[in-house]
Protein backbone atom coordinates (compact mmCIF):
# COMPACT_ATOMS: atom_id res chain seq x y z
CA UNK A 1 0.00 0.00 0.00
CA UNK A 2 2.36 2.72 -1.01
CA UNK A 3 0.12 5.71 -1.26
CA UNK A 4 1.39 8.46 -3.41
CA UNK A 5 2.38 12.06 -1.40
CA UNK A 6 0.23 15.00 -2.11
CA UNK A 7 1.53 17.76 -4.01
CA UNK A 8 0.64 21.13 -2.24
CA UNK A 9 0.74 24.69 -4.41
CA UNK A 10 1.00 27.87 -2.09
CA UNK A 11 1.10 30.68 -4.21
CA UNK A 12 -0.44 34.78 -3.33
CA UNK A 13 0.57 38.22 -3.42
CA UNK A 14 4.35 39.15 -1.89
CA UNK A 15 3.70 40.46 1.55
CA UNK A 16 1.04 37.96 2.14
CA UNK A 17 2.93 36.15 4.49
CA UNK A 18 3.58 33.06 2.52
CA UNK A 19 7.03 32.26 3.61
CA UNK A 20 6.11 32.33 7.13
CA UNK A 21 2.90 30.27 6.86
CA UNK A 22 5.06 27.84 4.73
CA UNK A 23 7.76 27.43 7.49
CA UNK A 24 5.47 26.70 9.96
CA UNK A 25 3.66 24.03 8.25
CA UNK A 26 6.66 22.49 7.22
CA UNK A 27 7.71 22.63 11.04
CA UNK A 28 4.31 20.68 11.81
CA UNK A 29 4.05 17.75 9.58
CA UNK A 30 7.40 15.68 9.69
CA UNK A 31 6.05 14.10 5.91
CA UNK A 32 6.09 17.56 4.25
CA UNK A 33 8.85 18.70 2.26
CA UNK A 34 9.67 22.12 0.69
CA UNK A 35 10.48 21.85 -2.80
CA UNK A 36 13.63 24.18 -3.57
CA UNK A 37 13.37 26.05 -6.73
CA UNK A 38 16.08 27.26 -9.07
CA UNK A 39 15.95 31.38 -9.93
CA UNK A 40 18.39 33.34 -12.13
CA UNK A 41 17.94 36.41 -9.55
CA UNK A 42 20.72 37.49 -7.33
CA UNK A 43 20.63 35.75 -3.67
CA UNK A 44 18.92 38.39 -1.36
CA UNK A 45 21.14 38.83 2.18
CA UNK A 46 20.25 35.65 3.98
CA UNK A 47 19.63 33.62 0.95
CA UNK A 48 21.92 30.53 0.46
CA UNK A 49 22.33 27.92 -2.63
CA UNK A 50 20.26 24.86 -2.29
CA UNK A 51 18.57 26.16 0.68
CA UNK A 52 16.66 29.10 -0.60
CA UNK A 53 17.23 28.45 -3.91
CA UNK A 54 19.34 26.96 -6.84
CA UNK A 55 21.01 29.88 -7.57
CA UNK A 56 21.73 28.79 -11.35
CA UNK A 57 23.11 31.43 -14.54
CA UNK A 58 20.80 32.40 -17.20
CA UNK A 59 22.80 30.07 -19.86
CA UNK A 60 22.46 26.83 -17.14
CA UNK A 61 18.48 27.76 -16.79
CA UNK A 62 17.93 27.65 -20.54
CA UNK A 63 19.23 24.60 -20.69
CA UNK A 64 17.17 23.30 -18.71
CA UNK A 65 14.01 24.44 -20.23
CA UNK A 66 15.14 22.91 -23.13
CA UNK A 67 15.49 19.62 -21.29
CA UNK A 68 12.26 20.23 -20.20
CA UNK A 69 13.62 19.78 -16.56
CA UNK A 70 11.02 22.05 -15.08
CA UNK A 71 7.41 21.25 -13.77
CA UNK A 72 6.69 24.83 -14.27
CA UNK A 73 8.71 28.04 -14.81
CA UNK A 74 8.43 31.26 -15.05
CA UNK A 75 10.14 34.86 -16.00
CA UNK A 76 9.40 37.51 -13.49
CA UNK A 77 10.55 40.54 -13.04
CA UNK A 78 13.69 40.35 -15.63
CA UNK A 79 14.24 37.15 -13.84
CA UNK A 80 14.21 33.35 -14.69
CA UNK A 81 12.26 31.15 -11.51
CA UNK A 82 11.81 27.51 -11.99
CA UNK A 83 10.82 24.29 -9.97
CA UNK A 84 12.92 20.67 -11.51
CA UNK A 85 10.72 18.13 -11.99
CA UNK A 86 12.87 15.06 -10.94
CA UNK A 87 13.13 15.75 -7.02
CA UNK A 88 9.12 16.53 -6.50
CA UNK A 89 8.22 13.45 -8.74
CA UNK A 90 10.39 11.30 -6.39
CA UNK A 91 9.21 12.53 -3.25
CA UNK A 92 5.91 12.18 -4.26
CA UNK A 93 6.05 8.31 -5.75
CA UNK A 94 7.96 7.56 -2.14
CA UNK A 95 4.56 8.96 -0.53
CA UNK A 96 6.18 12.20 0.63
CA UNK A 97 3.37 15.19 0.33
CA UNK A 98 5.26 18.23 -1.18
CA UNK A 99 4.98 21.94 -0.91
CA UNK A 100 5.35 24.30 -3.39
CA UNK A 101 5.57 27.95 -3.13
CA UNK A 102 5.47 29.90 -6.71
CA UNK A 103 3.83 32.58 -8.53
CA UNK A 104 0.81 32.19 -10.02
CA UNK A 105 1.90 31.63 -13.04
CA UNK A 106 3.88 29.29 -12.33
CA UNK A 107 0.82 27.02 -10.74
CA UNK A 108 -1.53 27.08 -13.48
CA UNK A 109 1.53 25.21 -15.39
CA UNK A 110 1.47 22.56 -12.48
CA UNK A 111 -2.35 22.88 -12.39
CA UNK A 112 -2.19 21.15 -16.00
CA UNK A 113 0.11 18.19 -15.37
CA UNK A 114 -1.14 17.41 -11.54
CA UNK A 115 -4.87 18.08 -11.37
CA UNK A 116 -4.61 16.32 -8.33
CA UNK A 117 -2.91 18.80 -6.85
CA UNK A 118 -4.23 21.08 -4.17
CA UNK A 119 -3.95 24.16 -4.76
CA UNK A 120 -4.49 27.06 -2.11
CA UNK A 121 -4.34 30.73 -1.89
CA UNK A 122 -3.05 32.89 0.41
CA UNK A 123 -4.64 36.61 1.03
CA UNK A 124 -3.13 39.16 2.97
CA UNK A 125 -5.86 40.36 5.03
CA UNK A 126 -6.12 44.19 2.99
CA UNK A 127 -4.45 45.30 0.28
CA UNK A 128 -3.38 48.21 2.80
CA UNK A 129 -1.58 45.24 4.73
CA UNK A 130 0.08 44.05 2.12
CA UNK A 131 1.49 47.68 1.14
CA UNK A 132 2.64 48.27 4.03
CA UNK A 133 4.31 44.56 4.49
CA UNK A 134 5.59 44.85 1.23
CA UNK A 135 7.55 48.44 2.09
CA UNK A 136 8.56 47.09 5.52
CA UNK A 137 10.41 44.26 4.13
CA UNK A 138 13.17 46.74 2.98
CA UNK A 139 15.26 44.63 0.54
CA UNK A 140 13.68 46.04 -2.44
CA UNK A 141 14.37 48.99 -4.80
CA UNK A 142 10.92 51.73 -4.90
CA UNK A 143 10.63 50.86 -8.65
CA UNK A 144 10.29 47.09 -7.50
CA UNK A 145 7.89 47.78 -4.73
CA UNK A 146 5.60 49.60 -6.86
CA UNK A 147 5.82 46.73 -9.57
CA UNK A 148 5.10 44.13 -7.35
CA UNK A 149 1.63 46.49 -5.63
CA UNK A 150 0.54 46.72 -9.54
CA UNK A 151 0.62 42.86 -10.17
CA UNK A 152 -1.22 42.10 -7.50
CA UNK A 153 -4.39 43.21 -8.86
CA UNK A 154 -3.74 40.87 -12.21
CA UNK A 155 -2.80 37.80 -9.91
CA UNK A 156 -5.92 38.34 -8.28
CA UNK A 157 -8.11 37.18 -11.09
CA UNK A 158 -6.73 33.73 -11.34
CA UNK A 159 -7.76 32.71 -7.26
CA UNK A 160 -10.67 31.10 -8.83
CA UNK A 161 -8.62 28.73 -9.87
CA UNK A 162 -7.53 28.07 -6.77
CA UNK A 163 -8.96 25.09 -4.65
CA UNK A 164 -9.14 26.66 -1.21
CA UNK A 165 -8.13 30.26 0.32
CA UNK A 166 -6.40 31.26 3.41
CA UNK A 167 -6.42 34.64 4.63
CA UNK A 168 -3.68 35.33 6.72
CA UNK A 169 -4.79 37.56 9.25
CA UNK A 170 -3.58 35.61 12.52
CA UNK A 171 -0.17 33.18 11.51
CA UNK A 172 -1.81 30.52 14.20
CA UNK A 173 -5.12 30.48 12.47
CA UNK A 174 -3.90 30.69 9.44
CA UNK A 175 -1.38 27.66 9.64
CA UNK A 176 -3.97 25.49 11.31
CA UNK A 177 -6.15 26.06 8.45
CA UNK A 178 -3.37 24.86 6.04
CA UNK A 179 -2.64 22.08 8.24
CA UNK A 180 -6.00 20.75 8.15
CA UNK A 181 -6.80 21.38 4.47
CA UNK A 182 -3.70 18.77 4.33
CA UNK A 183 -5.87 16.42 6.56
CA UNK A 184 -8.79 16.60 4.81
CA UNK A 185 -7.37 15.82 1.08
CA UNK A 186 -5.83 13.22 2.74
CA UNK A 187 -9.40 11.98 3.67
CA UNK A 188 -10.77 12.74 -0.33
CA UNK A 189 -12.61 9.65 -1.54
CA UNK A 190 -10.55 9.97 -4.72
CA UNK A 191 -7.48 9.51 -2.16
CA UNK A 192 -8.81 6.10 -0.85
CA UNK A 193 -9.79 4.07 -3.81
CA UNK A 194 -7.28 1.55 -1.88
CA UNK A 195 -8.82 1.70 1.32
CA UNK A 196 -12.02 1.08 -0.03
CA UNK A 197 -11.46 -1.45 -2.29
CA UNK A 198 -9.95 -3.65 0.40
CA UNK A 199 -13.18 -3.67 2.75
CA UNK A 200 -15.60 -4.02 -0.08
CA UNK A 201 -13.39 -7.13 -0.85
CA UNK A 202 -13.70 -8.11 2.67
CA UNK A 203 -17.59 -7.42 2.92
CA UNK A 204 -18.21 -9.80 -0.33
CA UNK B 1 -21.33 39.46 5.35
CA UNK B 2 -24.16 36.72 6.34
CA UNK B 3 -22.06 33.61 5.79
CA UNK B 4 -24.60 30.33 4.81
CA UNK B 5 -23.54 27.43 7.20
CA UNK B 6 -22.16 24.25 6.03
CA UNK B 7 -24.41 21.65 5.54
CA UNK B 8 -22.45 18.40 6.57
CA UNK B 9 -24.16 14.69 5.84
CA UNK B 10 -22.44 11.65 7.69
CA UNK B 11 -23.14 8.20 6.57
CA UNK B 12 -21.56 4.66 7.20
CA UNK B 13 -22.85 1.48 7.67
CA UNK B 14 -24.49 0.47 11.55
CA UNK B 15 -21.80 -0.06 13.85
CA UNK B 16 -18.86 2.11 11.88
CA UNK B 17 -19.52 4.68 14.82
CA UNK B 18 -21.01 7.36 13.21
CA UNK B 19 -23.03 8.00 16.59
CA UNK B 20 -19.84 8.27 18.76
CA UNK B 21 -17.95 10.22 16.53
CA UNK B 22 -20.75 12.94 15.70
CA UNK B 23 -21.28 13.39 19.31
CA UNK B 24 -17.50 14.55 19.59
CA UNK B 25 -17.56 16.47 16.70
CA UNK B 26 -20.90 18.42 18.26
CA UNK B 27 -19.02 19.07 21.44
CA UNK B 28 -15.80 20.66 19.70
CA UNK B 29 -18.17 22.52 17.55
CA UNK B 30 -20.42 25.21 18.95
CA UNK B 31 -21.30 26.29 15.61
CA UNK B 32 -22.17 22.80 14.89
CA UNK B 33 -26.26 21.91 15.49
CA UNK B 34 -27.33 18.13 14.47
CA UNK B 35 -30.51 18.27 12.52
CA UNK B 36 -32.82 15.52 14.67
CA UNK B 37 -34.78 12.83 12.40
CA UNK B 38 -38.14 12.12 12.66
CA UNK B 39 -39.14 8.71 12.50
CA UNK B 40 -42.25 5.89 12.92
CA UNK B 41 -39.81 3.52 14.71
CA UNK B 42 -39.85 2.51 18.18
CA UNK B 43 -37.78 4.38 20.68
CA UNK B 44 -34.72 2.53 21.32
CA UNK B 45 -33.65 2.22 25.66
CA UNK B 46 -32.59 5.48 26.28
CA UNK B 47 -33.93 7.48 23.22
CA UNK B 48 -36.36 10.61 24.03
CA UNK B 49 -38.44 11.98 22.02
CA UNK B 50 -37.11 15.81 20.50
CA UNK B 51 -33.95 14.77 21.11
CA UNK B 52 -32.44 11.38 19.83
CA UNK B 53 -35.38 11.34 17.12
CA UNK B 54 -39.07 13.48 16.38
CA UNK B 55 -40.82 9.79 17.11
CA UNK B 56 -44.21 10.14 14.98
CA UNK B 57 -46.92 7.69 13.79
CA UNK B 58 -46.75 6.53 10.17
CA UNK B 59 -49.57 8.81 9.40
CA UNK B 60 -48.31 11.98 10.67
CA UNK B 61 -44.92 10.75 8.43
CA UNK B 62 -47.19 10.14 5.35
CA UNK B 63 -48.50 13.27 5.90
CA UNK B 64 -45.23 15.19 6.01
CA UNK B 65 -44.08 13.53 3.06
CA UNK B 66 -47.17 14.56 1.01
CA UNK B 67 -46.56 18.04 2.15
CA UNK B 68 -42.93 18.16 1.34
CA UNK B 69 -41.49 18.72 4.15
CA UNK B 70 -39.08 16.41 3.92
CA UNK B 71 -35.26 17.20 3.13
CA UNK B 72 -35.07 13.24 2.49
CA UNK B 73 -36.64 10.80 3.79
CA UNK B 74 -36.34 6.48 2.97
CA UNK B 75 -38.05 3.44 4.74
CA UNK B 76 -35.35 0.80 6.29
CA UNK B 77 -36.37 -2.02 8.03
CA UNK B 78 -39.95 -1.55 7.68
CA UNK B 79 -39.93 2.04 9.04
CA UNK B 80 -39.61 5.48 8.01
CA UNK B 81 -36.76 8.01 8.47
CA UNK B 82 -36.96 11.53 7.37
CA UNK B 83 -35.21 14.98 7.85
CA UNK B 84 -37.35 17.58 8.41
CA UNK B 85 -36.55 20.36 6.12
CA UNK B 86 -37.73 23.87 7.52
CA UNK B 87 -35.57 23.84 10.67
CA UNK B 88 -32.17 22.77 8.45
CA UNK B 89 -33.19 25.53 6.26
CA UNK B 90 -32.76 27.92 8.90
CA UNK B 91 -29.66 27.05 10.63
CA UNK B 92 -27.96 26.85 7.59
CA UNK B 93 -29.60 30.77 5.94
CA UNK B 94 -28.60 31.75 9.38
CA UNK B 95 -25.04 30.88 9.44
CA UNK B 96 -24.81 28.01 11.46
CA UNK B 97 -23.31 24.49 10.28
CA UNK B 98 -26.18 21.63 10.30
CA UNK B 99 -25.31 18.07 11.05
CA UNK B 100 -27.21 14.94 9.17
CA UNK B 101 -26.41 12.01 9.93
CA UNK B 102 -28.05 9.90 7.61
CA UNK B 103 -28.41 7.17 6.19
CA UNK B 104 -27.18 6.23 1.95
CA UNK B 105 -30.24 6.59 0.68
CA UNK B 106 -30.85 10.02 2.51
CA UNK B 107 -28.15 11.44 1.68
CA UNK B 108 -28.27 10.58 -2.42
CA UNK B 109 -31.41 12.53 -2.36
CA UNK B 110 -29.69 15.52 -0.07
CA UNK B 111 -27.25 15.65 -2.51
CA UNK B 112 -29.63 16.20 -5.59
CA UNK B 113 -30.58 19.65 -3.93
CA UNK B 114 -27.54 20.38 -1.81
CA UNK B 115 -24.71 19.80 -4.57
CA UNK B 116 -22.89 22.28 -1.94
CA UNK B 117 -23.22 19.97 1.09
CA UNK B 118 -20.17 17.86 2.62
CA UNK B 119 -20.74 14.19 1.97
CA UNK B 120 -18.71 11.92 4.34
CA UNK B 121 -18.57 8.13 4.60
CA UNK B 122 -17.56 6.39 8.20
CA UNK B 123 -15.79 3.21 7.43
CA UNK B 124 -15.29 0.64 10.12
CA UNK B 125 -11.54 -0.20 10.65
CA UNK B 126 -12.79 -3.62 9.21
CA UNK B 127 -15.46 -5.96 8.19
CA UNK B 128 -14.88 -8.16 11.23
CA UNK B 129 -14.83 -5.16 13.55
CA UNK B 130 -18.20 -4.00 12.43
CA UNK B 131 -20.06 -7.25 12.97
CA UNK B 132 -18.82 -7.28 16.20
CA UNK B 133 -19.85 -3.97 17.46
CA UNK B 134 -23.22 -4.49 15.76
CA UNK B 135 -23.90 -7.73 17.88
CA UNK B 136 -22.62 -6.33 20.48
CA UNK B 137 -25.00 -3.17 20.95
CA UNK B 138 -27.22 -5.97 22.00
CA UNK B 139 -30.61 -3.69 21.11
CA UNK B 140 -31.69 -5.67 18.00
CA UNK B 141 -32.81 -9.26 17.35
CA UNK B 142 -30.51 -12.01 15.32
CA UNK B 143 -32.62 -11.43 12.28
CA UNK B 144 -32.09 -7.70 12.37
CA UNK B 145 -28.63 -7.97 12.83
CA UNK B 146 -28.34 -10.47 10.11
CA UNK B 147 -30.06 -7.67 8.05
CA UNK B 148 -27.92 -5.28 8.64
CA UNK B 149 -24.54 -6.98 7.96
CA UNK B 150 -25.99 -7.95 4.67
CA UNK B 151 -27.09 -4.50 3.61
CA UNK B 152 -23.58 -3.42 4.43
CA UNK B 153 -22.28 -4.09 1.19
CA UNK B 154 -24.75 -2.66 -0.36
CA UNK B 155 -24.43 0.67 0.99
CA UNK B 156 -20.20 0.29 0.32
CA UNK B 157 -21.65 0.77 -3.38
CA UNK B 158 -22.28 4.17 -3.03
CA UNK B 159 -19.22 5.08 -1.32
CA UNK B 160 -18.17 6.99 -4.34
CA UNK B 161 -20.84 9.48 -4.02
CA UNK B 162 -19.24 10.69 -1.10
CA UNK B 163 -16.64 13.59 -0.84
CA UNK B 164 -14.87 11.88 1.91
CA UNK B 165 -14.19 8.69 4.33
CA UNK B 166 -12.83 8.90 7.41
CA UNK B 167 -11.76 5.27 8.78
CA UNK B 168 -13.17 4.92 12.20
CA UNK B 169 -10.28 3.18 13.82
CA UNK B 170 -9.76 5.65 16.69
CA UNK B 171 -12.18 7.70 17.82
CA UNK B 172 -9.31 10.60 18.65
CA UNK B 173 -7.68 10.78 15.01
CA UNK B 174 -10.88 10.25 13.42
CA UNK B 175 -12.75 13.19 15.17
CA UNK B 176 -9.82 15.56 14.17
CA UNK B 177 -10.45 14.55 10.66
CA UNK B 178 -13.87 15.06 10.71
CA UNK B 179 -12.94 18.60 12.26
CA UNK B 180 -9.93 19.12 9.56
CA UNK B 181 -12.63 18.44 7.06
CA UNK B 182 -15.07 20.93 8.25
CA UNK B 183 -12.32 23.39 8.74
CA UNK B 184 -10.62 23.17 5.11
CA UNK B 185 -14.22 23.18 3.19
CA UNK B 186 -14.72 26.91 5.00
CA UNK B 187 -11.83 28.01 3.23
CA UNK B 188 -13.11 26.45 -0.16
CA UNK B 189 -12.41 29.24 -2.74
CA UNK B 190 -16.37 28.97 -3.81
CA UNK B 191 -17.43 29.73 -0.41
CA UNK B 192 -15.32 32.21 0.35
CA UNK B 193 -16.38 35.15 -2.85
CA UNK B 194 -17.31 37.63 -0.67
CA UNK B 195 -13.97 37.93 0.72
CA UNK B 196 -12.24 37.72 -2.87
CA UNK B 197 -14.35 40.22 -4.44
CA UNK B 198 -13.93 42.54 -1.36
CA UNK B 199 -10.44 42.20 -1.75
CA UNK B 200 -10.47 42.79 -5.27
CA UNK B 201 -12.46 46.30 -4.89
CA UNK B 202 -10.18 46.95 -2.82
CA UNK B 203 -6.64 46.59 -4.80
CA UNK B 204 -8.72 48.32 -8.28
Amino acid sequence: MNKKGLLIVVSGPSGAGKGTLCKALLAKHNNLTLSISATTRQPRRGERNRESYYFVSEKEFTEMIRQNDFLEWAKVYDNYYGTPKKPVLDMLNSGNDVLLEIDVQGALQVKKEFSDGVFIFIFPPSIEELKSRIKCRGTETPEAISKRIKSVYDELKYVYEYDYIVINDNIDKAVEELSAIITAEKCKTKRNCFNIDAIRREAR
